[in-house]
């Protein structure tokens, strides 16, 4: 059951100038069902990548970074299934042939590809069955197909994930279209988180790396379901130039700033979606640090937080179990952390209260106020540490019965 | 549901010359329980601690640790119900009250007691009905009382936890007995582990400093339910001296070499068993990392596996889930780690495949040989990093629908 999320309106998904996009059931892993996509971009499209750090990394990652570095790409595919990752030797050659075919029927090279797996890990990946696919695919090539493509790359996700941002940038109209899908960091053995978003903007090929990282950091590298990093995970970021505004290329730019805020806008709509459908969630929960000495313990003290079983399954109790969060806070790694300066609050969109301070139960806390907020689906932990001016944000879903029931069952 | 865990038969707990323990139903929380314990050493006796990290550290931690600096410790004691954590100023002046009492009433100074509290953080401590125990528990003060004690110190556990062993040293018998509690990092609201052992050798107070902390590295800090670290976990070690061996001085002696390695089995026993009576546990896992470049990546990708939900709800479906268990070695921070090296085992006290190399599944490995060791309760995964001389382990259960049950039930 998703929090508070629902299948995105087709007509709401913008076409993006100089992106099209189609579909196909190819049988990579069941018969009867959309597992592959392509994605075409215009001649001048450009197009950067942050992926997973996870030693385990898949076939295809380490594909797309070296086709990333050394070529403008034309293309995207993308299989659900089998995620080509622990494949060793094989699944790289699996993975540059998908990309080889591809190019050779769109009349490109191979490096102008990028291919993406999601699915079983471990599991060789059928090639001949998806690269038998991809004439019907390019056939299906559609500038409206961002709605089918969304479906297309879902797993065990229970809702497709998409979402569109118009903004103006230089008498422009620049539009911006993106999808992600995942349910967990790792689905039950279905392997990852994906991201993709296109823009039409004209912007330099070194302000959309450092925008695909900033956007990612404040996106997808600040949620978590259930701690697990995924061998796939994926994030490109897509500007074609094909909106006509004058090439961005000064990051102190109105313009960079129109784009940048955008791209995170979209990014993060993206990445919270994957939350709302985190398995079995039925809470959505914000943490959000501050007061820190800097970002990187703030996170931590987030992501403590936000990975608690303790603090999770309470979550889902609807119990304002406050010892829990407090203990997490404690053991998050800030070791001259002075827990007399700390500052706890619990809140939902209706109403927030203190909860803890001087080390302790805040004095005006009742218990009342802690279940009657627990009971919302929308939950903010604020957290202030009182030891500086940096500030991070996390966000995660409960831990329920179903969790467990999803990943322990799925292939009974 | 423990995992091969039974409650120990009262004729096998040695008394520790030196040592008597008491317990009394003070109505701490709730009344008809035996809920304080007090543990009188004799004099001479030394004594070593080793705390939790947790900076939300309880009011008693920060009283054993000044306590154990500055005397010569001679009673011990230990309340369930309230673990005084989080409670700030009053927390503290209460942990220090029990001490004055318990020293008042038994004619010694409050520096030489150690106060030990489990159960709910946040809540106060009541130290009245607390103090008015205290004369019951010394009246009941007997040198076999540790049966009871391991009783009297549970909270939620479902079995008490209690070993003893005795080797020769120096011509003389030597008598180790021990008790701990905890079946979580924390339990629902109860927080904590706590570890007593005693032994009846004489030994230095330096060596007796660095055999704690090496049998907590060992057994203790080798464990994890959850994740989550609580805000009270002590471990103490006592030696009275009263066996009559010269005393121990030398750590390159084969007395001390005797003494170190009964300590580390009686540790290892009483952590396994918190493990063994982890919450909603099943199956009692043990990660066994080898090949390390030195025992903290070890210990890192131990905990990643043990500390992967994804990983533990497949031991509890008894699913040869690999890719899960490859994927959180992959994140476990090893960032020059070459998967192409790796080689990860799974075994039960019955066989062992190897079921991971060269990057993939083993071309030998067969899911029947992996589905057939899952079904039993006592499971090894062991990991091969292929760089180096360092091993480290680590011990585990997994993660079932009663996990969720007990921590998001307990207080409806």
């Amino acid at each position: 059951m998703a929090v508070n999320l629902v299948t995105p309106n087709p007509a709401d998904l913008k076409p993006v100038a100089g992106v099209r996009l189609g579909v196909a059931e190819a049988g990579i892993r069941k018969a009867n069902r959309r597992d592959l996509t392509v994605i075409e971009l215009a001649a001048g499209s450009r197009a950067a990548g942050v992926f997973t750090r996870n030693r385990f990394c898949a076939a295809p990652v380490q594909v797309c970074k070296a086709h990333l570095a050394s070529s403008a790409i034309r293309a995207l595919v993308i299989n659900t299934g089998v995620a080509n990752a622990g494949t060793g030797e094989p699944g790289l050659a699996n993975a540059q042939a998908t990309c080889a075919a591809l190019a050779q029927q769109m009349g490109l090279r191979t490096e102008q590809v990028l291919p993406f797996s999601t699915g079983v890990i471990l599991e060789p990946l059928p090639v001949d069955r998806l690269v038998a696919g991809l004439p019907k695919a390019i056939a299906n090539l559609r500038a409206d197909g961002w709605f089918d493509a969304a479906h297309a790359i879902m797993t065990t996700d229970t809702l497709a994930k998409a979402v569109s941002k118009q903004v103006q940038i230089g008498g422009k109209t620049v539009t911006l279209t993106g999808m992600s899908k995942g349910a967990g960091m790792i689905r039950p053995n279905m392997a990852t988180m994906l991201g993709f978003l296109a823009c039409d903007a004209a912007v330099s090929q070194a302000l959309l790396e450092g925008l695909a990282r900033e956007a990612a950091d404040l996106s997808f590298n600040s949620i978590t379901v259930d701690g697990d990093t995924s061998t796939n995970d994926s994030f490109i970021v897509i500007a074609t130039g094909a909106a006509g505004n004058a090439e961005i290329t000064d990051a102190a730019s109105a313009d960079y700033k129109t784009l940048r805020d955008a791209v995170v806008e979209v990014s993060v709509a993206l990445a919270q979606a994957i939350v709302r459908d985190g398995e079995g969630a039925t809470k959505f929960m914000t943490i959000a640090v501050e007061g820190g000495k800097d970002r990187d313990e703030c996170r931590k003290v987030g992501y403590a937080v936000a990975h608690s079983p303790l603090v999770k399954t309470a979550f889902f109790a609807s119990d304002p179990n406050l010892g829990r969060i407090l203990a997490a806070i404690g053991y998050a790694g800030i070791d001259d952390l002075d827990v007399s300066k700390l500052r706890v609050w619990l809140g939902n969109p209706d109403e927030t209260v203190l909860v803890a301070e001087l080390g302790g139960r805040a004095a005006s806390y009742v218990e009342e106020a802690g279940s009657r907020i627990m009971k919302h689906a929308e939950l903010t932990v604020r957290i202030d540490l009182g030891r500086g001016d940096a500030a991070a944000t996390v966000w995660t879903c409960d831990f329920s019965y179903d969790y467990v029931k999803i990943n322990a069952d799925y292939r009974s």
